[in-house]
């Protein structure tokens, strides 16, 4: 009963600050830190990596569509060169500044309107697939079981991750709940923190149907940017080692 | 006689191009690519690297203030920790593209007002080098002799090798003619070939008030965003040849 | 027999130009300036906004998604309260300059993929016309006939004015011909010069299959970023007035 | 006895926040609106000046150098034209949505560096003044007493209002002592409130050096970026109505 715990990291901009950091690389095992283009300024990456690093937490490029004016949650229609440009960027840039620092990116993680575009988008998929394999082909790609992006970096010798959310409704196919639908969060910390321990456990969780669903997360995501989540994230924490699972970044 | 020619590439912008990069990289042996902060986007990047590497051209990063809307031509008082992330995130962010295509970066040529201020200010010089040591101590930095810049770099153990351009005047102490004053310019594409050949073979230029200056440039600077720049670059080329001038890269 | 040609312009950014301003101002009646959200910085458009009024060129405000990077080319899913206020800032932002450079905006252009998202998407639509109702109810919208943001605009009291493509081949039901079929740019200037005198003067447009389609735009929309396109729209003018159809901006 | 309360609001940007917009809206008689160039992005304006309307704030655009990325807080050498066009394209974006809000904005106040450097640099005053003469030149611009704005703006007809710092140290001289120096903001909630009345009631303040310097203030400018500012500001605001001072917007 091993899992990794991950949380977007770094997701500042300039002046403006997103979540409390320092207290969530206590918490996780990984950190998705944004790249500048969603959010993310060069001085908040080297300091992100620097933290990671002091706490012996993993690093990953949470790479996004370029929207730092709304924050990277917009879908868009970005040729296939073009964005597979802008994610080799973002993640020479995170991985140059985390090994100035020490470390290095060992995962990539899509952020956003890309992450929900690439499961289903072919084209957009391949663009991320092509830019990691031409980067190191031996990163792995964090997202969603059964997914586009999935069989692409499949085929492209990439390797995936799969991951859960303990605080979002499934459906009894497996997928999520889409978040405008009601009961699509779950809110209550109790809720999510015995959520998690099943899915770490069991390998399940409870569908919004009431049925069981088969999950096989390698890694939980965590959300952090408020005071709540951040206590919410340290409930689910403590809940799965008081539950004997070991928490291990899968990088 | 050995000289190396470089020039900016890489300068346009999404739809908006600048110059004619490749009728430059048939010309120069170092092409300073512009990394996204005055200039260059991903994709831009992406090819220039692509046909400098195809073409056995050095690649620079060519790093910059943080200012698309002026193009890095404005100074700025950006604080030091500031500073040295943006050009690491820079620096990194080119070399994991040109590493992608098959080449790497091999030095670093600060842009515009950038190159300008680190010429005299030393808070912003030591910026820029420490975000070449972090990233890569073995990387040349390329500047003019005698700034403020190079006695950091010489400081920090970073390499630096000094440029001069053919088509500015000089002044008797050995430093430019600002731009503002009077026939700090030579538009006449002999005259700017006859300057570059006596630099390379004679190591000197004659200066604005005719006195003859030592010079020792490892790299000759020359410019292209005009079709008139390209010919005259081309002339340049031809003419350090036939004077027997050997054309290398230094990187 | 009146018609209006218009064409977008002070699309440039920075230090980078787009297009033949100047020769475009002597040639339409009607300037769709560049807000500065795809294209189009302050200085530049007061500068088109200044030569505009200098020759009695109606100016209208070319609002954008907000996608510098992308010159606005992308479709987005912003959110309606979100494109409403992004559109009555940029009608705000160059109606003022063209005020104080003694003009003032008369109409509205949507541009790009904003352009083409409102020929269909209600909310988007609606967005953009909530915009220009809370600003000045009265200044028309330039689009294309038949459009939901055509429907939108009557309903909100909005008027709309139609225009035409001399350039773009025609659907039997009257749209436009996508752009990345076989002949749906027509090329030939002499050609496109015909067909702008018969949308003109006959009301109508063959269409690809060869059908007659009546059209009655009260303006054509022509194209000016390269040397040939201010040739073609130069010959567009001078066969319209040779026709003897009177040049007018509608606004 | 009157006096204006100022503070900045809207200095959000996208997804993120700064200060508490709708409490510091029920302290002050003066909202100086972020533009969109140091912070402030097209809703956060809309929903700002919605507010301010609804409480009979007066809005002011707060103009600032193009610099999102550093908050317009580092100085930058913009030449006069572009600088010009910049202030005017900020004002004329604000006052038209401030306008489809049913307000108007009634004053200008530059922000951050842009705002130190024109009380200095005459160039980069012209500029400002000029945006604002060519707009509306009955628009008074806030400032400090005895700065080269306040002549320049004298000189073009263009009238100044003149500001006081409750929470800065002054010099002898009546002018701030620099943020860098020791004891240069006053953090006392009770020392403020103090000062402030001083400044309202017997136009003077007492100096760094306990030497009593006579100000004239009709406007004083209040801080509302975290919680203990936002208790400071009604902190301030109580104790000037306990003291008979009248609270009355000078615009």
């Amino acid at each position: 009963m091993v899992i990794d715990l991950n949380a977007d990291l770094g997701e500042g901009f300039g002046i403006w600050r997103l979540g409390d950091d320092l207290a969530l690389l206590d918490i996780v095992t990984s950190a998705n830190v944004a790249c500048g283009f969603h959010a993310g300024d060069p001085v908040t990456i080297r300091r992100t990596c620097a933290a990671a690093v002091d706490r012996g937490v993993s690093i990953g490029a949470q790479v996004s569509y370029r929207d730092i004016a709304h924050f990277g949650r917009r879908e868009m229609d970005v040729e296939q060169e073009e964005l597979c440009a802008e994610v080799l960027y973002q993640l020479a840039a995170v991985d140059g500044i985390a090994r100035a620092m020490g470390g290095r990116v060992s995962y990539v993680k899509p952020h956003g309107a890309l992450y929900n575009r690439i499961c289903r988008d072919r084209d957009q998929a391949s663009a991320v697939i092509e830019a990691v394999a031409d980067y190191d082909p031996s990163l792995p790609v964090l997202t969603l079981p059964g997914s586009v992006v999935h069989e692409v970096a499949a085929a492209a010798g990439v390797p995936t991750i799969t991951e859960a959310f303990a605080d979002r409704a499934y459906t009894p196919q497996g997928t999520l709940v889409p978040r405008r639908e009601p009961g699509a969060v779950v809110h209550d910390p109790e809720e999510v923190s015995a959520r998690a321990v099943r899915m770490a456990v069991d390998k399940s969780v409870v569908a919004a149907d009431g049925s069981v669903v088969p999950v096989s997360p390698r890694s939980i995501c965590l959300h952090g940017d408020t005071p709540d989540a951040v206590r919410l994230a340290r409930g689910v924490r403590d809940d799965l080692l008081a539950a004997g699972v070991v928490l291990q970044a899968f990088a």
